[in-house]
């Protein structure tokens, strides 16, 4: 795999230890996210939207009928955020979160093939419900032409990752003071029934 | 409370139905959060970085050291968001997401007087380590120095909410397919000593 990029803004200019550089650090983030924060510029001002995302190989393909078709053949940001843990130090100052993060610069092309539309909303389907593609109804033409998505390519991205203890002042491991790391974590819920469901379907095993 | 703002771009053009228009609801997605996306345009680019932020009254604070100093007295977008859920619908083209989501336009002040950074900061611990401003080592004069604070009006903000379960086309209520919402949460872990942490030091019980 080739690396990831070195543009300026993509090499971290603070904290570089954080930085990841293996492509496969990109990947890694990118495929346990469920939802992305899409950010575009419009009329000069930033706008950032969360969406649906998936990862098909080195293209990122984003859910684009969030209001957003403005972004089209514009250049965008999106960012895929971890949180792992609240790090409690000694001193506020120290005081940090365990994150992993991706982000990534392109300019998105919008699919008007039906067949790498499907694709792409094959991988955003993957991403945020993994198995329900290939149960539940497909989109149809009229469906599928009301909808918008996006590929961008992960030609251009970053990763930083901070995880471990919190690192404080020297003189601060004095203090009569509690310090370490408080995980947070992601978790899914027991399936809820649509109070529509037809009676006798049970919870298929993908779901849970 | 006054309104939320209803300029053009708070105003949600699509699925209006989604738009929350109290503040208190606003004030109920931030207080909820424990890290922002933070949106800036940087060389005509957008860009977006996940910080910490914490919220008073109607000011909005961030933690501006990630990299972001470029953005002072710039406008910048904040988007704090909670995925409750994913929606499996009959239909692929039915999925959704549960959030909760609140976007704020404005353009922040970097604090310079010590009382307002120390005010700030202290929302922002309060935000991702309730209790931690009490006990740990306060900032002295130089970590106060070597961190930035922004301070944003909730002036401008839109506030976006969907919850239930899939609303299927009429059609596919009868197809033999399992719907329902698979519940999202995030959750704290059991706390993680420092592996320096001296030994007799309890966990105190603000922190689990």
């Amino acid at each position: 795999m080739k690396p990831l990029s070195s543009t300026a803004r993509t090499s971290l200019g603070r904290l570089k230890d954080r930085a990841q550089t293996e492509r496969s650090a990109l990947y890694d983030v990118l495929d346990e996210g469920r939802i992305c924060h899409l950010g575009v510029v419009v009329d000069g001002s930033p706008r950032v939207i969360p969406t649906g995302y998936g990862r098909s190989g080195d293209t990122l393909y984003l859910h684009g009928s969030t209001g957003a078709t403005s972004l089209l053949a514009e250049e965008v940001c999106v960012t895929v955020t971890h949180l792992d843990g609240i790090v409690l130090a000694r001193s506020l100052f120290h005081h940090s979160v365990n994150y992993r993060s991706a982000v990534i610069y392109g300019t998105p092309r919008s699919l008007i093939d039906d067949d790498e539309k499907l694709t792409g909303l094959r991988a955003i389907t993957e991403r945020l419900a993994p198995g329900q593609w290939d149960v539940a109804r497909l989109p149809n033409r009229k469906e599928l032409a009301a909808t918008t998505v996006l590929a961008l390519s992960l030609e251009e991205a970053s990763v930083k990752v901070r995880q471990g203890p919190p690192s404080d002042d020297d003189e601060d491991y004095a203090l009569d003071l509690w310090a370490g790391v408080l995980p947070v974590q992601q978790v899914l819920g027991e399936p809820v029934p649509d109070p529509k469901l037809r009676p006798g379907i049970p919870v298929p095993p993908h779901i849970g």
